[in-house]
């Protein structure tokens, strides 16, 4: 009955180790820049999702229960306790779905990472140079962990952020609360028996709970952690620990393969349209298509995608009726990328997902799996009424590590979220903030201009 | 990849409907009175649990978070957050490894639903009679959710209460909100999605953190629920649901058969000795041959306990350093019930277990699994020296259903632990506040005197 894990070394000893441990000046100038990316499209992301209802929920919920006032809530005037902010700005991270992804685990690894770092950091008055090297570790941890869950876990139907992104949060709380690497074992297990998150939960506000209570567990691991509580020392390993339990899988040394050697937030993707990361080669195929022939929608015939398997399978809602909705449909994303020439949060609203325009050439587009592509591929075939075929070819979607984001797109991408809500001087403060966060600025000067005035 | 669950009815909206809309007078004064039963336990067991490290750090780290002082944690002065109170209470609840089991579903039934009940009777100033039939409800769910896991989990290592007790909170405390039954299917969604709990965490600390997140994680599906945030709807039957995900099983139709017909709180168990509820025919069995024959351990050659299967699986420590250990070491409970006469909380301290009458008898014990027997049967052998043999066999352990404790026993077991925290007066004031907690007693009234003055 029990599914033995037979590893030569303890895994979870090592990456708890590596955690804690890993020299500071190993951590390049590179990877520092990487965190400075990631925390730019967190922030930007977390603005735009801030007007969204369901913070306005998690607020109303949080202000119930009554806590202290901590914690920055992105884009509000409220401050909430640091478990709560750690759940309400990892939710507001992931609501609008355009935050980024790590391909090689599907783990959004700023969203339960960022929140967790922001709250202890407000707490404890960190600095921005340990926030930054902190959350490159909690990046490796989370990736890490998450690449083997991803690809062992029979698809079993887990969300990989709520999954992994808990251990990603204990890593980077943990180094900066300085545990050693017994109470980061310990923190690790905690977040692993917190680990959960399922994909029914796609298209609801829950979806977004997943990773905000990752970063909130992976907090609170990391602070009982410091106190001497206590959990399984080996929980990535143990019979009955997590890869047992959540996986069918035995081999989990590739958590802690070339650890130190390589950092993963190198090959962290960017999103540049608003909807589940699979559907981005086909939108910049849609675009490419509209912005070199612009073709009428009523001269076309047919659209057929060729795509990687998981399209239809993360994103196969045929006839979707919400914005949320809309972006679990490659349906919609591919029309309205074509129609609109762009995939901005504009295109995920209610209304558009509704338009007749929208809902017209969505009727007149098949999916169709071609096994040898991968998820940042596809090809878009438009055939017109007069038998035209015209196609275009994305080898590699933009935003991934191989087609990246320049700083600038990036930062444009963050203030087109961030003027609404803190208007545009301290956007753009904001931003230069963060560019310079390694030069002695304190975390909590940073959250405080996330918030408007 | 999809696991395709086949049913024709919709289990979650039924299961909600049946929560939310089940006749208070249909829920019957047998069923309160088992009720109240388990709450003479559940504060019992957390009076004796509330002294132990644990609930220090627990407590320190929610104080160190900052919380509104609105629900009291057992056996001790402070009151905290509700969240904090329904997760620091329900830690106590199981922390001696003392409280209740359904042992169909091995659902610790009262340590999640009671804490939740709990923290929002005192937050919004509700009676005791509501809280009993809200438990009676509770207990259904949790229970007919874990018993349809539980048999097709593939035992892949899951702890019970942390993945059922979090829709038993949810239904407890969604029908005291009055939630309707769609606000119930969400909350149910939201358990269900933060459901976890592995059961590498056996013998420490974490273990009892299960069920009190899952009384926090139900309480705030259902207050999250209430203020319209939303979750799959159909979560137990959903494809990459609950059951798709955690179980191999597609009928999961035992979740709603017979609802309403009876009530499986009557077949609830309350232990008689603080280890692991797979122990406890055998600890009968040692403290009756004490009784009956009490041979000198030097004598005694040779013991066989022949048991259940999940014996070994559950409880086969061999060599325990730690009470905590020792609860799960069933050599340990042999030796200790025959040695003591008896398996409280005292035969569980460090000392205890590593004393070295213990330590000798433990390494004369073997253990045989009996594929015949069922988890309350055991019968253990001593062969002495001289060649004798006794035996006795349990054909049902003492606190299960068939073989009940009496009111009065589970009042003295309650009062063991209660005199030490709360002292003598108010131990016996407090009881009888529960036995009439129908009687128009507000359920912040009973919470005040678990507090010591």
């Amino acid at each position: 009955m029990n599914q033995q894990i037979k590893v030569e070394l303890s895994v979870t000893k090592k990456l708890s180790d590596y955690a804690v441990n890993f020299p500071d000046d190993q951590i390049t100038e590179q990877a520092i820049h990487g965190a400075k990316r990631c925390l730019i499209d967190w922030i930007g992301v977390a603005l735009g999702g801030s007007e969204q209802e369901g913070p306005d929920i998690l607020l109303e919920t949080a202000n119930y229960v009554g806590g202290n006032d901590d914690a920055s809530i992105i884009g509000r005037k409220e401050k909430i306790d640091i478990l709560h902010g750690a759940l309400i700005n990892g939710f507001l991270a992931h609501v609008l779905d355009y935050d980024d992804t790590h391909l090689d685990s599907f783990v959004h690894p700023s969203a339960p990472v960022w929140p967790a770092i922001a709250a202890i950091c407000e707490k404890e008055d960190l600095n921005g140079l340990e926030a930054l090297r902190a959350f490159v570790i909690g990046f490796e941890v989370e990736t890490r962990i998450g690449r083997v869950l991803f690809r062992h876990h029979d698809q079993r139907g887990w969300h990989m952020s709520g999954m992994a992104g808990g251990f990603g949060a204990a890593a980077a709380v943990g180094r900066l609360l300085k545990l050693d690497a017994k109470q980061m074992q310990t923190a690790f297990g905690i977040a692993a028996t917190y680990a959960s998150g399922l994909r029914s939960m796609f298209g609801t506000m829950s979806k977004s709970l997943h990773p905000g209570k990752a970063a909130m567990s992976g907090l609170y691991g990391a602070l009982l952690a410091k106190r001497g509580f206590t959990s399984a020392m080996n929980v990535l390993e143990a019979d009955r620990g997590y890869f047992a339990v959540n996986a069918a899988e035995k081999e989990i040394q590739g958590v802690i393969e070339n650890l130190g050697e390589d950092f993963e937030i190198f090959y962290n993707s960017v999103k540049p349209y608003s909807s589940g990361v699979v559907t981005h080669p086909i939108i910049d195929a849609a675009i490419a298509l509209k912005n070199e022939y612009n073709i009428p929608i009523d001269e076309i015939k047919r659209i057929v995608a060729y795509v990687n398997h998981m399209v239809p399978d993360v994103t196969g809602k045929h006839t979707p009726s919400t914005g949320l909705e809309g972006k679990f449909s490659v349906y919609h994303c591919l029309a309205a990328g074509y129609i609109d020439g762009q995939c901005g949060p504009e295109q995920f609203s209610d209304g558009r997902v509704q338009s007749s325009d929208i809902i017209k050439l969505r009727g007149k587009i098949n999916i169709e799996v071609n096994p040898n592509f991968h998820e940042s591929e596809a090809k878009v075939v438009i055939t017109t009424n007069g038998g035209r075929q015209i196609e275009h070819y994305v080898p590699q979607a933009s935003g991934t590590a191989d087609n990246p984001l320049s700083d600038y797109q990036l930062e444009q991408k963050y203030s087109s979220m961030a003027y609404n809500v803190i208007g545009r001087e301290q956007t753009k403060s904001l931003a230069e903030k963060i560019w310079r966060l390694d030069e002695s600025i304190l975390f909590s000067d940073l959250m405080a201009q996330t918030q408007p005035k």
